[in-house]
């Protein structure tokens, strides 16, 4: 690229930016039920025939770049629309309508001896930008999960998802428009290049934080790049320890919800952490594998697999800091607790972990020493989400400790600010 | 330098950060009574005759180089020590060791109708990485505010004041092994090299935030090479604005309140709006000239002050952005409230922004439009403090939405993790 057109590109996206950056202030002041109307005008467009016909046509173009480009197999199928998926965008965007607004709520509020009184009050944190791969409902959810909290939105989707991300975008700025809001509150950098989105991780001053939704190099990009505020979503190496006093059925229960429920998300298992006296090991392998789990062991799993005509390929040290996304587990024995905490706090991402056990003392000292978003006794890891949280929308699950952690709903893309109402107090 | 060198200081800095990263669990699993005690065999050490005798020694040294390089003097001032000072230092610990104890807190709990019980509790952050700047007594706050909320702590203070920040982290360090506690809860980073800042904030995955105290210079390197989460604190561009209806007996003081109550600090006002029709304005600014203050103004303030004989200097567009900490104070006379608005929204630094007015309505629209950490009506700028808001004890005034926003207390030191107790439970 030359140096003129990469000029050409930095102020194109910083004017995107500025634009949203202008509007955020007129969302701020409005009361929730206009936030709450424009999603349902949303959810009425994404439901009209004509509107559905512009969307699909968009996704056919990208779909058909894709397949020319020899897109896997997988990510072609999150990068399709069909009538069902857009339907299901209307709901969801529903959804988020109806929950109730995070903006106002009095958070503190004190007297100081003066008579200053002082509160704290919830409002939007301002500019929310997004970066996210190949999938088009994200788009949507993120429109919706940040007009309804007040913010302002700038979009960077997947170059080979633009085109519809494009007629998405569209959408929603047209349903802005017929409410009497500015369309400027969700903006889509349309350009393709790589470079677009690093020059709006960049926007200090213009972008309040910047929320990557996609996989390990995507979020370490961000890490790498990002001069704006970050809140890091979503990479999970999770655990599912069973402990020596494990009852074994629940232990086959929660072990075989957490890896094969929907093995593709972040909050399922990837390693198995047998402790060595659990009498029930080879009944559990032998489960998982019959479930179409692919088991990667340590030695000690291996030969223990081997007894009981379990195949168990054998692991390297990748195994147990990969988060397969698949019908792939990490087996390995530990001897104690130590060793299992131990090697939770080398190869965990802080997302979610688990232990199978009837001990009490084990089970608290599980809960009180693994450093994570959560923590479960006898639970699968699969509960860490919005949904199953009672937060009713989800922006992503946070493995950072500031700000958010674990789960993030409305609440989570706003932030304080104080106020204080004086009769002439000055300090003294 | 060359790059072994580089090399070298990389594996020093990454060891250091490590030996903090390895002790922080220990700390995280203490009780508060042990926290506190920590923090009080630290206040009676620093009282102790032979150990102040050390510290002001090490202090002369950092001093006597001040000296012979040409320190300002308002920096010679902030990097000594004295027996007041010292003894000052012990009673900020001790304190700190009397707030509650931030840990442990429910912050909710709630049960799913599967009967999974969920619980979020208050836990330390991990490891904090403080960057300060020629003001040893950071050294001793910091440490003080990151023991007791469980949080370890790597420090890298100027290297004009390193013998004094040697002498006072060992002693902390000396009082954590007299409790039992690991000495690397608290760690310097023991190099003068600028290079150490850097590696030291790219220290992903070993330090959980970085928090920059000092100038706007410190904040921006940090924003522009921080790998890490931070937490920016600080600068203040803060904004009186005196409303035609404001009573001129409380705007006078008021203004004078925030701008010369104490200069050098965030919270003091930067800049004087003045309504075109408030009738006391001359009076006014011949009280700022009478109480020191050096006043640089828009022409039509000059005109103004001129046929009270008042001498203001022409303001310039940078006064409008000066964080001038000092007994300065630009002058902008404004036609209406919208045009005070954007005035703020332009220069202001989201910190603390005041209005001094009678007239209701412009009340609520200055508190709801200012977008700042804290806004105020008919009160001083100079509240923004977390002792003035009641929370004991001070990391910073953040002027970021993230995380924290305004004073930041020990509470500002924590994060939450979910705790979720089952009987099997599982995800359908």
């Amino acid at each position: 690229m030359t140096e003129a057109k990469t000029d050409d590109l930095e102020a194109e996206v910083r004017l995107t930016c500025r634009s949203a950056a202008a509007a955020a202030p007129v969302l701020a002041r409005t009361e929730g039920r206009l936030r709450r109307a424009v999603l349902m005008e949303l959810a009425a467009r994404l439901e009209e025939a004509d509107v559905g016909c512009r969307l699909l046509d968009a996704n056919a173009s990208d779909v058909a770049q894709g397949v020319a480009t020899g897109m896997a197999p997988a990510l072609l199928d999150r990068l399709r629309l069909d009538p069902d998926r857009v339907r299901a965008l209307a709901a969801a965007v529903r959804a988020v309508a109806d929950l109730p607004d995070p903006l106002g709520e009095v958070v503190r509020g004190w007297t100081r001896p003066d008579g200053l009184q002082l509160s704290q009050v919830r409002v939007p944190l301002g500019v929310v930008g997004f970066i996210y791969e190949a999938r088009p409902n994200v788009t949507i959810d993120a429109a919706a999960l940040c007009l309804r909290s007040g913010n302002a939105l700038v979009l960077r989707g997947s170059g080979s998802a633009l085109a519809s991300n494009r007629a998405l975008a569209s959408v929603v700025r047209e349903a802005l428009a017929a409410v009497g809001l500015p369309e400027d509150l969700v903006v889509l950098i349309d350009r393709p290049e790589r470079e677009a989105a690093s020059i709006l991780m960049r926007q200090t001053g213009l972008i309040d934080v910047l929320i990557p939704r996609g996989g390990a190099a995507l979020i370490r990009r961000v890490i790498e790049e990002a001069r704006v505020p970050v809140l890091e979503t979503g990479v999970g190496v999770c655990h599912v320890l069973v402990d020596g006093s494990a009852d074994p059925a629940m232990a086959e229960a929660i072990v075989l919800n957490a890896k094969t429920q929907r093995p593709g998300v972040c909050n399922a298992a990837e390693t198995l952490l047998l402790a060595h006296d659990y009498p029930a090991s080879e009944a559990l392998l032998a489960r998982l594998a019959a479930a179409g789990v692919t088991l990667l062991g340590c030695p000690r799993a291996r030969a223990l697999a081997e007894r009981a005509g379990v195949p168990v390929a054998p692991a390297d040290e990748e195994t147990w800091d990969t988060e397969h996304l698949a019908l792939v587990m990490g087996v390995r024995i530990i001897d104690d607790l130590d060793e299992a905490l131990a090697h939770v706090a080398r190869h965990g991402t802080r997302h979610s972990e688990a232990i199978v056990t009837q001990d009490q003392g084990h089970a608290e000292r599980f809960l009180r020493e693994v450093d994570a978003a959560a923590v479960y006794v006898n639970a699968s890891t699969r509960f860490t989400d919005g949904g199953e949280f009672g937060f009713g929308a989800e922006v992503g699950i946070s493995t950072q400790k500031l700000h958010a952690r674990g789960p993030m709903g409305l609440r989570e893309l706003t932030t304080v600010k104080t106020i204080g109402r004086g009769s002439g107090q000055v300090r003294t």
